[in-house]
């Protein structure tokens, strides 16, 4: 059976165990050219092909229910579910999500993006399920690095003690995005050695399955005559049966035979369970398979190579922000760096690489993360907090209660602000000044390029308070024309002057200023472009004296609650002339696609900008002609 | 020894266990007639005080460091830390907090007030003592409630997978603020039932301990001559091991002397350490021991009955939703409504009562409360979160991420929204409107009324998207004068037309405008009041239809990124002139009082309020006729 053949999960049912490992290589073919074009998730989607096939056939959807935590691992799911034909369009605009989503499929019953939610999801529609006296299975897909989350030991928690029907599938690939960390991995270990699931037997099926993708795995066959049935049930494990589930396991979530089998008793049981599967990310194409965590998230590459299409010319916010940590960290023995299981795309491996014993890698835990960052603070120390905004809106309550209400000089680095391009709407930071700019003791500052954002982290050594810095995922250096040496908080910059308005940008936004104001310049229009890198506080002065010329605010941030609202209540409270218009993301959540596609989309492009301002300015001169 | 000669930790070290037993009655005493007269937190603190000399006497404070979980049971500590003469002040203006503070003692070396907390904190401080190369102890004194919490988990697994050195102190009484759920509750029970820890047991020392507060407990000399050693060391709790964590216990939290036992030996253990302590909630007072959740927080009472001294003639926003909910949940199937470990202070008990089966309580885990409601409302069921809009700080990734992406009927029912008085900083719910406005799909309202509540709750109903409701602690009902009847969302209603200027009122401040007009007509200001009851989205008609007159806008909440901001942004958008004053919160955090105190020193009295409008608006005039 071809795999553009099959149109729903009943189409697996009938198949045999050989055509269903032939629809695992073409799936796994699929995956690997798709993600080299496009980009995305392509590890963990390799780890769950049998897994996600088995579910399929085992259960009857979409009458039943699964729910893919963080949901990058749902494309082997979509390929089953008649999104197929579309699947080319993976991760561009218009084009199919890297996520679960409820507008694209009847079989996505839950939206994720974001870590350790699934649990908590499904126990909702387990219970839905329940008090509407339907009888279908919920099944909750976790990986193990998800577990590290504490909204996962909440749900079970709540799960074990309401005896709800629910399956939670652990799938334990030993590592999520990096090698895992937390004293539950090690349990987990614990588990697999007592089972006799050890590494050498990993290297065995390694080696047996290192053939080209082009080829048919032939592991699955092998294994089954090896050992058909595997002792399914371990009556203990400690942490889940402490939390009152029955746990299945563990069993090789490359058999699909025996997966099927547990997951017929599973679905049997009347009680929450959970089954540990082990996977291997990456697995089926040996360059994902060496290198997972390259593989988790990747730009478009080169399947014979694996070698990346794309290589950027400037090196990152992140790995920028890294290196000048280190370098203020040979003489500052207070500084410390803290990830949340993302010492890789925050850039703090490079940190790490120099000083391995002062990057705390606390699991996808970010929570927790900024308590203990301020407890460290609170004990003398310096600690810096580098995370996606998106991952910190978790952090919320913590930044407000336990670092700003106490004063502690922790420093929040927050990546990927503004939009995040192909990861989509789960992904955009796009709230995290709205939540900041109200909190007392918060300094916020956004870096115009490479060179303010390095001045900006020097500056922070001694700054005994909080502050948080935000910046985007694509790197921006405004060359020798800009170049940047000290940093002062609550000083603006103004980078050119105007005489018929001044455009104050924010962050990424000085750029395309920069470039707006040369569209202007065609149009007849002479703009002032202002560098407004600190946020909280404004620079009053700055604003007081610009008050004879219109404004323009741009940011890459929601239009409520952030740079440019914050300008427009400063104007008012001042009785100046506000805004006369306000670039940002308006009262919407803003779909996948590459950032310019959504710039565009939003009315953000530099040259869009222009003509509005300038019709904007127009009807001004004209009203006042009236 | 009296009380009031202890002046340090290391003025208990010297004395004989009888004198620690006066002692200990004597703080029994305080804790009682203090809290009857200022009302606070007792039942937890009647629990502690054993423990917390125990721990003053093994340990080395300052240089040792305690964090006291969620906060509110360190009275004792306070007592013993040179604040017995300011005691009389506990969560009076200007006074001692009700939490502990690190201005007001150098043993107080981390704020909360938040659940599940302090092991992140306390972990932060013992790496900081690691970096450091110091070697005191840390501990964090964590109740069983606050154990439902996700960040206690990942604190866990992050310190049993560092092996820091670290004592974590169980604080089991059986009960957060209600009864404990969730299965690690009850894998606590099992644990309990193993070492032969009975319910029976139990009822035996509280009937020798039923004896007036005035007499000394005498259960525990009793209790040490019985069995002097108990078995210290359980080597497989489950759970805890399970998470890398050595554990010790149970132990009697009322035998002072098994407890310094374990304490010394917890001290000695090299890596992360938890003992597990059984306390009564209540301990020594028997209105208290009888029902702890009474007298968790309570308001000032008579010692000799346990009566509350006031009781408000109104009934509370939140029993007043629940009821109104019940009411709605006969006909309507798909109601249920759930609570973070608070269905007392949110009011559902009420709902409780009627529906116990549609009544979920979460345990101390508001962010999985809120997922959980998603994967509900998913499963067409119609959940309502009752959660203090302070509490709620946690859940604001979910609300994003989980709730408004997917456009899912989930209602959020704000309470303790604004000042909450006596429990201060922590505790203010002040923050909400800036992280709910920018977020796509939520509808967020503002009662001025109960009777506008049970409107809004009536309306929400039929409404199929993500909707948040906030109200106050104060109940409020505006009486005959402005009678309720139905509510129509994005509608503002004017309940008093004037000529001079307009009031733009929010939720609680609707009252208050009406006592500002009053005020104002006294300095011959004609004032009209808008009661703005509908936040998102703003009645940009009636705004409209406004802007001949100055407009007043008044919140209770931030001024930076609440209403009053959205209203300037809006007017800065439509060329309106903005708000000639926005009365709210200044960028600082409020501290603790009455309520009226607080509004007080804000500026935010009816009569400071008109003083200051008057004061604009002649020198509005003045500028008119320069």
């Amino acid at each position: 059976m071809h795999l553009k053949d099959v149109k729903a999960p009943a189409d697996l049912k009938g198949l045999s165990y050989e055509e269903l490992n032939d629809l695992a290589a073409q799936i796994r073919e699929e995956l690997v050219s798709t993600v080299a074009q496009r980009g995305g998730h392509l590890a963990s989607n390799l780890g769950v092909v049998e897994l996600t096939m088995a579910l399929h056939r085992v259960f009857d959807l979409p009458r039943d229910k699964i729910v893919f935590d963080v949901g990058h691992q749902s494309y082997v799911h979509k390929l089953l579910t008649g999104r197929y034909a579309l699947f080319h369009t993976l991760r561009s605009f218009g084009g199919l999500s890297g996520f679960p989503k409820r507008g694209e499929s009847e079989y996505d019953v839950f939206e994720t993006g974001h870590s350790s939610t699934a649990i908590s999801a499904a126990l909702g529609l387990a219970r839905a399920r329940d008090y509407k006296g339907e009888k279908h299975s919920v099944i909750a897909l976790v990986g193990d690095g998800a577990l590290t989350g504490g909204m996962c030991y909440e749900a079970l928690n709540d799960a074990g003690n309401a005896s709800t029907k629910l399956i939670v599938i652990l799938n334990d690939n030993e590592m999520s995005i990096a090698p895992n960390v937390g004293a539950l991995s090690r349990h987990l270990t614990d588990i697999r050695a007592s089972k006799g699931w050890t590494s050498a037997k990993k290297k065995v099926k390694s080696g047996l399955n290192n053939i080209p993708i082009i080829g048919k795995p032939v592991y699955n066959l092998i294994n089954w005559a090896k050992d058909a049935v595997k002792p399914l049930l371990v009556a203990e494990d400690g942490f889940f049966t402490a939390l009152g589930f029955h746990y299945f396991g563990p069993i090789d979530g490359h058999d699909l035979k025996s997966m099927e089998r547990t997951l017929q008793l599973a679905r049997e049981f009347d009680g929450p369970a959970v089954i540990h599967v082990m996977t291997r990310k990456g697995y089926g194409y040996d360059k994902a398979e060496e290198r997972p965590e390259i593989f988790h998230g990747t730009p478009p590459f080169y399947v014979e190579t694996g070698w990346r299409k794309q290589k950027s010319s400037l090196p990152s916010f992140g790995k920028t922000m890294a290196l000048e940590l280190a370098d203020m960290a040979r003489e500052d023995q207070r500084i410390v760096t803290i990830t949340a299981a993302m010492p890789g795309g925050t850039g703090l491996s490079a940190f790490q690489k120099e000083f391995p014993d002062r990057m705390i890698d606390v699991g996808i835990a970010e929570e927790h993360a900024v308590t203990m960052a301020a407890g460290m603070a609170a004990g003398g120390m310096k600690p810096y907090f580098a995370v996606y905004a998106t991952f910190f809106q978790r952090s919320y309550d913590q930044m407000i209660h336990d670092v700003c209400m106490q004063k502690l000089p922790v420093t929040f680095m927050l990546d990927r602000a503004g939009l995040v391009g192909e990861d989509g709407a789960t992904h955009h930071g796009v709230y995290d000044l709205a939540a900041m700019l109200p909190v007392p003791n918060l300094t916020v500052l956004a870096p115009r390029d490479l060179g303010e954002l390095r001045a900006m982290v020097r500056w922070t050594q001694h700054y005994d308070a909080p502050c948080a810095i935000r910046y985007g995922r694509k790197s921006i250096d405004l060359g020798e024309k800009y170049p940047y040496a000290s940093f002062t908080p609550g000083k603006w910059e103004m980078l050119e002057d105007g005489t018929d308005c001044v455009l104050l940008a924010m962050g990424s936004m000085v750029a395309e200023a920069l470039e707006t104001r040369d569209e202007l310049n065609k149009l007849g229009i002479d703009a002032a472009v202002v560098n407004c890198s600190t946020v909280k506080p404004l620079d009053e002065d700055m604003l007081r004296s610009l008050a004879d010329k219109p404004i323009i605010t741009m940011e890459e941030h929601m239009l409520t609650g952030g740079f440019g609202s914050a300008v427009s209540a400063f104007c008012v409270d001042e009785e100046l002339p506000g805004p006369v218009l306000s670039f940002g993301i308006a009262d919407t959540f803003v779909q996948h696609g590459r950032r310019d596609q959504l710039m565009k989309y939003l009315g953000l492009e530099p040259e869009q900008m222009a003509r509005r301002i300038s019709h904007v300015l127009a009807s001004k001169r004209g009203k006042k002609h009236e």
